[in-house]
């Protein structure tokens, strides 16, 4: 996998193309509308042209990588959920019946399962084997991921996602699943965005306010405990990280590298990006954030990171959900921006003044 | 046209089922995801359930209505863009060039186009010619409209709407076109949420300070001429509303007595759902607020009527655009409910509590 080595790509990311930016912004103010009227969906046909060098992008093929990985600190009781709903739900993604499968059917884009890092035996014709452990280690005690471990990860998620990319994908959805995986983001994002820990941990699948303060304290203690360099993402994402942030790391870094837009789920995918922004900040202006999460911590991130959330329905599932939700409103906006007739075409007067 | 009085369509506006309300919450608890984790998308299943009276609704066939007619008080240089563009709309909507058509297109929703007071000669096959009369009078020196006429409009919304029903149409997305009627709709709802009317109204297609401070200025100069009965919300929309505002509040009424969900728009299509929920509360129920406009004036509609919008993308266009842009939401509420397997399907543990 030498081809792949992040920090490499990490650094290939380039600036949007302004020319392209320009050449847009200039058509939307042709078409048959007052300018500024369609909002955010001129904004995002904008940022769509800057993105892939087309002043009338189009979007052929769309998929939502779904990265599943275990996590060693739910032995300590962070979740509503046991262990084994990660590979039972790994299954209900391969049968078609979770939200996500829905979701992306209704959105024609492809679902990838890719098993990072589940701790039990998969073996499934259409997951994607790329096991890099059997779960994390419980953070607690030590480290989640070792350097190692954590730079396989990533590398995992850019060779996954740039062969998508040559088979004609030129949209990435992230979405990922994992037990006790709000625990390792909250972690994350507390380290990275130097915010205190109870402000970035949530309910995750729902646990009561016992089990919050319980969660607060584990993530806390397993911060305490590996006292994560947090100025070096990486190193913030081996300690309290986890297998599958780290392939959703390496997804965005290939597809941004690549001029290719990626549109960011919830708090777990969230995490993953923030550590993308963090190893370099131009990876922010090829992405979109779908929605804003219920999970608290979400917030910090989009902040941290100047994104704004094309959906606020108070989801807080993760999987990809609010990712793939908000591809339509990404879809609106390039068939307004291309379809739509211009004043001259229509023969409607435009307002006198500039 | 007796059998469409709209008084009595208003008070034949029935409570949701409260049945198959309950029965969509309980299918919502057995689905692969943590109750609650799909946030509004399961209240919106919830809610059509007790619509439809189906605990798994589904929508086969979609239309907007997009309402156009014209304003007299544009001659006191209220908009920004001249009357003429009127008519010049109505035949970029039939030709397919406005964005409501590109979004009806991506919603798969027919687009019906009503010329309810438009004032120009309008013949073409694809626009129903209902016209009341040649746009209102100007507000600024007495009633836009009779109170006949107002009724006339009632009831041609209400008969456009039911031909649309009896043909299979089961969800109804509001839209409107007409030059200066943003100035109509902030003296609407000014009156009927006894909110000032600086605070209610905004910049339209896109005025300058000075403009806005000369709109305003004529809006309180017609209320004062008219001196509407605030309590009675047909008084209000005769006096200071509009013949596609009066157009759509028939639709409202039509298509909520008959129990098919409404999609309202943003700022117009909220000025007609106020009127129409004035009416008869009930309406609220079947109604979603596909989106809250740059029109400073929606929110308080929203407040008003406890709506909480779909979608946050700073538009300001209307056509019913907000609306056909949310119908993808609904559908995705739709589909999760129905399409999602259950634990006990997937074999999934569920979490042990309650």
């Amino acid at each position: 996998m030498s081809t792949t080595d992040p920090l490499n790509i990490a650094a290939k990311i380039q600036p949007l193309d302004r020319q392209m930016i320009a050449l847009a912004r200039d058509r939307q103010r042709q078409l048959t509308k007052p300018t500024g009227s369609l909002g955010r969906l001129e904004e995002i046909a904008i940022q769509m042209a800057g993105i892939t060098r087309n002043v009338q992008p189009v979007i052929k093929r769309k998929a939502v990588i779904v990265m599943v990985a275990d996590h060693g600190v739910t032995v300590e009781g962070v979740s509503a959920y046991p262990a084994e709903v990660t590979p039972q739900m790994v299954l209900n993604f391969l049968r078609g019946g979770a939200a996500i499968n829905v979701l992306a059917r209704q959105a024609h884009a492809e679902v990838v399962v890719v098993d990072i890092g589940v701790a039990a035996e998969l073996s499934h014709p259409q997951v994607l084997a790329r096991k890099v452990a059997y779960g994390t280690a419980n953070m607690l005690h030590g480290p989640a991921m070792t350097r190692q471990q954590t730079l396989q990860a990533l590398e995992v998620g850019i060779a996954v996602c740039e062969s998508l990319l040559v088979q004609g994908i030129d949209l990435i959805a992230t979405g990922e699943m994992g037990i006790g995986n709000t625990t390792a983001a909250s972690a994350v994002v507390s380290c990275l965005a130097g915010v205190p820990v109870r402000l970035v941990t949530g309910r995750g699948t729902g646990i009561n306010d016992m089990q919050l303060a319980h969660k607060i304290d584990i993530i806390e203690r397993a911060i305490m405990q590996n006292h994560p360099d947090t100025s070096d993402p990486l190193d913030v994402l081996a300690t309290v990280g986890g297998l599958e942030i780290a392939g959703l790391v390496g997804v965005m870094l290939a597809a941004t590298a690549r001029r290719v837009p990626v549109v960011i789920d919830g708090f777990i995918s969230g995490a993953a990006a923030l550590v993308a922004f963090r190893m370099n900040p131009l990876m922010r202006d090829y992405c979109f954030a779908g929605h804003v999460s219920v999970e608290r911590g979400h917030q910090i991130i989009l902040q941290q990171m100047k994104l704004l959330p094309l959906l606020d329905l108070q989801l807080r599932l993760g999987e990809g959900t609010g990712a793939v939700l908000a591809l339509h409103i990404i879809e609106s906006a390039l068939r307004t921006h291309s379809e739509m007739a211009t004043f001259a075409e229509a023969g409607v007067t435009d307002r006198e003044e500039a």
